[in-house]
């Protein structure tokens, strides 16, 4: 290498982001589906049917937590649509974002277990508040003077998803405050919360694919 | 960031399929790996030939499972190839679809340990069908006035995925269907339904490589 | 659509290979990190370092095992280094492929507990031999006049490659007879066969990196 | 196939990585998520804020378990953004190291119940520090004479990297010579180890990304 400061040097000044990308839809992919081990198929001999519909709180938190766990891998998709480079401070908040994901299974199986219980309820909210928070973190410290998106995200994209983990951190936060008062009302606000997410929002008008020609 | 309507804004209309892919290899990928924690290797002391023998039914359902899950993927995999756009609605199709595929393992789990009863049947069959149908959904919602798809997939192609995704869900339907008279009728018809999508079909001519000239 | 036999169609005739990839790639990921699984902490009070040293027939099963995924994956990284086409006869035989390498975390936890027994080593061989014999048909198939190798892969290339893979299905054949007459012969060259491939072979040759001038 | 020494040939001389790079996200995304299995929803009736209590220690193990394998995987995807071609040699030492990491949710979990006694803060340090070795072989492997580098990485870049992973290897070696002597001592030289890698080094000077015009 006859030259330290080569020109190649330059072209990987930044990180890319692809593989940040790969870790978290890999813990997302291996989250979302060891979710179903809570699910234990009922081994004793006896009445299937009743045994199944025993499992019926445990099937609502798994499916529940699934969708939660798809809103969350969605927002990621959409503020990573836009990151165009990352550095050290993105990794972490990435790594505590997946420390976050990786304990919902956790969480999960505690209000399928424990659902009428309050501590079951803050554990989960409070789990599901700290992924949200991160997503937040990242998204005001990536578009701070375009710090990492760049020119790829223009004022308006920043705002519409800027408004959009704002929401969720919102109605989440709200559900966890709720938990401290009533654990049925709190798995009330918290199974709702998706549906806001299913509604299309002002981002959609950004990324809506061109109709062919 | 001096233009908030710069130019590279065009560039990301339509959010890439890509992560979308990602996504479900990595769900498809641990679904099919962990098929295998419901077969426990045999810790007693004892004649284990006897014990291994025990466990046929299991290791039947595990095999009959993960080519299920083999033929829902390659199924995905089709579709994913003229698919070149992504909207929230796709998004949404696909964590269904999901949903499904990680419940596959407990439907799989359940007719290894009660495959003769017909609420197991029914759970399977109805998980595929969900499946299924997340699939068909997908390519009429993708490939109408090709909103997805734009010009990568022609009329033929479009109708020959089609007919491939209707004609399994009309077994794997009939197969539910049949469930409900008879347990173990509905268990032929399920395990028959791969050898289908071992044939050839029209599709193939569409994607069949030239020969190295 | 205006065309429905329009000139994108060529560009996609033969299906790209990448996604059998990431499929493969997450079931080796998920087999190997969960052969771990058959590992137990030791939760009994008492003297831990006993617990632990019983644990070694576990743990030597575990470390083959997982050398001996590694050498499989190893082998399907170079052969897909060539293959530069899919068609559904390639990707049905990676499912079957599959299907035996989310089977061996089961043959090798049977090893871990019942290494001495013959029935545990003729599992454990078979299903290796099931994966190797994938392996040799997925290349015999892929590079028959270059059917989906193209020109990617020279005669030496293709010889080469056939080469290692008959080598290691001769080996583990063997093994696999070995066990008939003796487990422990077997487990003997089960556990000596990665080392044949650790050597380097005429392959490397042809993948040897240039040095940097 | 007219010419077995085509051109072509020429084009694949050095395995692209960015499959070595699929396999470990995969194994780390696993490994991450699965962690998580070592923690059982409680479901004994009773005190559950007691139950929950007293999974401390495991909850703790995990966390700090968590942050471990990020750390490791921020390194390997520091490092392989230098290298730009793969080789037998590499490809091995990455198969190690994935060992030492599927290993590490099982030293993890022993920690998580046995962390006061020697030998589970041994067996941890111990497989911590074999991941770390393999890094720095790699990075040794790689960077001599830029043999899988090339030109994209200067002497600059070369030195900071090998400082880091010299740092991470000396402290975490330090962990387990200190284990000898003193299990709770070696505890918290291996919790605060991360801290150390928080901090930005030199390498951030090479990969930060250059502010948006």
């Amino acid at each position: 290498m006859p030259d330290p400061s080569s020109t190649n040097e330059a072209s990987v000044a930044g990180l890319p982001p692809n593989r940040i990308e790969t870790l978290v839809d890999g813990v997302f992919a291996v989250a979302m589906t060891i979710l179903v081990l809570e699910l234990h198929v009922p081994e004793a001999p006896g009445d299937l049917v009743a045994a199944l519909w025993h499992l019926w709180p445990k099937v609502a938190s798994y499916a529940v937590g699934f969708v939660i766990l798809g809103t969350l891998w969605v927002g990621h998709h959409y503020q990573f649509h836009y990151i165009k480079r990352s550095d050290r401070t993105l990794i972490w908040i990435n790594i505590v974002f997946l420390l976050a994901i990786s304990f919902l299974p956790f969480a999960i199986g505690l209000i399928g277990s424990h659902g009428a219980e309050r501590v079951s309820c803050i554990v989960y909210g409070a789990t599901v508040n700290v992924a949200g928070a991160c997503l937040l973190a990242q998204w005001l410290y990536a578009t701070q003077n375009g710090r990492l998106t760049g020119r790829a995200a223009s004022r308006a994209v920043v705002a519409a998803l800027r408004g959009r983990v704002l929401l969720g951190t919102f109605v989440y936060g709200a559900g966890l405050a709720v938990a401290f008062v009533s654990a049925k009302a709190s798995l009330v606000v918290y199974a709702a919360m998706p549906l806001v997410y299913l509604l299309p929002g002002k981002i959609d008008a950004h990324v809506r694919p061109e109709s062919a020609p």
